[in-house]
């Protein structure tokens, strides 16, 4: 069955263990955090000299709290944190997250595999130590420690994020937010002393608010164990997967950030291909890749049509296409040239990439959209609007948008500009068109996604 | 001594033929577009019906205007164009930017000869036809037909960049002036038909405001000529080269788009090699590149040192550069590590990647580049810079700007985030820091320019 998660992420009562009146300390940005999601549970925190804290009644010890304790969260130093887990353990804590860095990753194993052995004994489940803690955006559960005015924090989607590094993690996550699409969960988790990537990954296959999963790793904890939920997690869902230590001298780094012992890249990339993981070599990557995979349909093939309103940008996309493995250019059917031929001004060229020409607007998207929605030969759609050009504005998104809703063919956009294309790329992007600011990221995506149905489908 | 662009970049006195009243009209904009860039010269409207238009003058035929005309935008239909041309030639003007499309590109080739036989008989250098003309910063010529709202205008630099595309152009533009890094001359040469980019790429050779020169082609008109050009430019100056066309997908397109015929690519990127020009693979990489290519000085060696915030940015990037073939991670000399350990607390590991931890302010980000910066083994530094942490915020941008202001060696920032992090990097772009969101272009940026100085310190 593997850990359940659920008393972390979805916590009806938690103690903040360390929460301060001091608006820098950790503990009181986790409190703050908590009441600013509008997290609906019990609220405890746990200081030895406040009355309340934040409006929050404060408790001396965990033990004082006479009721059922889902989570504790604890953010102080680390020689103190033995006996305080001792303290949860005997108030019967059902689980809890160390945030506290300070163990394996400067050397004190030791002071680790004591946590790890009170945890353990009490059968009391931790994260951490050395994390950020957990995200749920539809629980509003929200454990991090870093100021609210420098992230922005995603809205309620379908990607759910693992990742070993608390910084690399917030920075995704502001990114995401960035984006506009939406998330379900963030589980940042350290040293992995006890909860371990693949315990986390278990827990996001089952679970049905997760459709894509990312991941960013540095070392595995376990192997047998990785693989054998390895073997069953791309069955049901796409895992992003970027792993630090790829290279000798990132090797090296990696040992002194999560004292992970990355080990040969050969060997993970060899599991992470043989069991369909889509492999992301930069922290862009798992977003361009996450975005496509939580929101487009399966291709039937990997036939890629391109219509766009600049001729320089449809060559480098169909330039992006002939580079893959995967991917090759469409051809339009007699059909779909006839009708286009009919349709399209004189000037438009009937071939894929599809030139509309600057001054296409709303209508002339349109027509050829439709048209390759309808043509056989067609497996995927990449539009490129260009909002520079004299045609294209929220007509031309409108249209894209509408078709959208009813299209079982792949679609995604790419638009590339300052900010007059942003508002428009945020239009589309809440409207669950991926929107790609690269020709090469977005022919990338598309190939992701079809390689990942190819192995689904041969399974 | 190749062809004298002054007349079409900084002219005296211009004459738009095909100005218009519509708004909506190509003339219209582009008169429109002369009086908003604070043009200081002459303008002239040429249109068979108005008084004036915009509050310009407007003239009939051109050979009403009874003063030299350094300048004629040409931008009435195609087949007018070749009778309004024999016009200009008559009345002396020097140069003509024919932005009407129309010609080769649709199959029209008789018409374009046509074009090319006139101006060759007035010895009138050509721009175009099916082009969008040129931006000069400094001398405030715009004659863009794209409405001024869809797209941002760069400030005044010292990238100038040919691009045979318009709307590939516009969106550089964009995305230049988006990025607040400047621009010193736009030319978009469309078909080529008289003047081409070898030509473009000479002028530009000879031009002092003019320090990294980036370019987007389909083909090259004449192979020869091209060659005696690239021989030189690139011991003067570096030029980043995107071709369109590199697959033969990618060929077919270029084909209907600006009728150029592009060739086997691995001759054009032998010529790009052997002459080192820097060659982008997609639209983005053209800024990445010219970002660092034109702030930063030539480096001692391909020693990278790194400071970060965040252990798993700093393993990411580590990776990129163990990924290049160029580039290799620097170690600090003894001298910086035993400095390095009394200032910094004890969490911090004295390695490369430096990392400073998400409590990390200014101080220890001044600490850090100070060392980096006296440090002999070190060749150029990487500054990550997470602005979700805890401790960094515009102290942190301050210190860097500072250090730039005096450091011999390149240093370059990755910060990578919405909008918060935002606010900072436009900070940082504008004091003349180069930002990259991506660890992996900021390596590879920094790795051209190694590639670039090593080439030029060979010949």
């Amino acid at each position: 069955m593997g850990v359940d998660l659920r008393s972390m992420l979805n916590p009806k009562s938690v103690a903040i263990i360390g929460a301060s009146q001091n608006p820098e300390k950790v503990g009181h940005i986790i409190l703050q955090n908590y009441i600013n999601s509008g997290y609906a549970g019990k609220l405890f925190a746990i200081n030895k000299d406040a009355e309340s804290i934040l409006g929050v009644k404060a408790y001396r010890h965990i033990g004082e709290i006479k009721e059922r304790l889902d989570l504790a969260v604890i953010a102080i130093p680390a020689p103190f944190v033995p006996q305080v887990l001792e303290e949860c353990g005997k108030a019967g804590v059902r689980s809890t997250i160390v945030v506290t860095a300070g163990f394996e990753e400067i050397g004190q194993k030791e002071l680790q595999d004591q946590i790890v052995e009170i945890s353990e004994r009490y059968k009391m489940p931790m994260l951490g130590p050395n994390c950020l803690g957990v995200i749920d955006t539809r629980a509003r559960t929200d454990t991090l420690f870093l100021p609210t005015y420098k992230l922005s924090k995603p809205g309620v989607g379908y990607v759910s994020f693992i990742s070993q590094s608390g910084a690399a993690g917030s920075t995704i996550l502001d990114l995401i937010a960035g984006e506009g699409f939406g998330l379900s969960k963030f589980i940042s988790y350290g040293n992995a002393a006890y909860i371990d990537e693949s315990d986390i990954l278990e827990y996001l296959m089952n679970d049905d608010d997760t459709k894509v999963i990312i991941m960013y790793i540095e070392g595995i904890k376990n192997g047998k164990k990785f693989i054998e939920v390895a073997r069953k997690v791309t069955k049901k869902k796409p895992v992003v997967v970027l792993k630090g230590g790829r290279t000798s001298v990132g090797q090296q780094a990696t040992l002194s950030h999560t004292a992970s012992l990355a080990g040969d890249y050969q060997v993970y990339e060899g599991i992470f291909q043989q069991f369909g993981f889509t492999i992301a070599n930069d922290l862009n990557d798992l977003l361009y890749y996450a975005k496509t995979l939580v929101s487009e349909p399966a291709p039937k093939g990997n036939r890629i049509g391109i219509i766009t309103n600049g001729g320089g940008a449809g060559v480098i996309t169909t330039d992006a296409v002939g580079y893959t493995r995967e991917l090759k250019l469409a051809e339009l059917s007699d059909k779909s040239k006839q009708l286009l031929r009919k349709k399209m001004p004189p000037l438009v060229n009937i071939r894929i990439p599809l030139d509309l020409a600057g001054d296409a607007g709303g209508d002339r998207y349109e027509t050829a959209v439709a048209a390759m929605r309808d043509d056989p030969n067609i497996d995927m759609i990449i539009v490129i609007a260009l909002f520079q050009t004299p045609g294209a504005d929220s007509g031309v998104v409108a249209k894209l948008v509408h078709f959208k809703a009813d299209i079982e063919k792949p679609m995604i956009v790419i638009s590339i500009g300052a900010e007059y294309t942003q508002i428009h790329n945020r239009m589309m992007e809440e409207s669950g068109l991926p929107v790609y600011d690269s020709p090469s990221a977005a022919v990338k995506a598309l190939a992701e996604l079809y390689k990942y149905y190819n192995y689904k489908g041969r399974k």
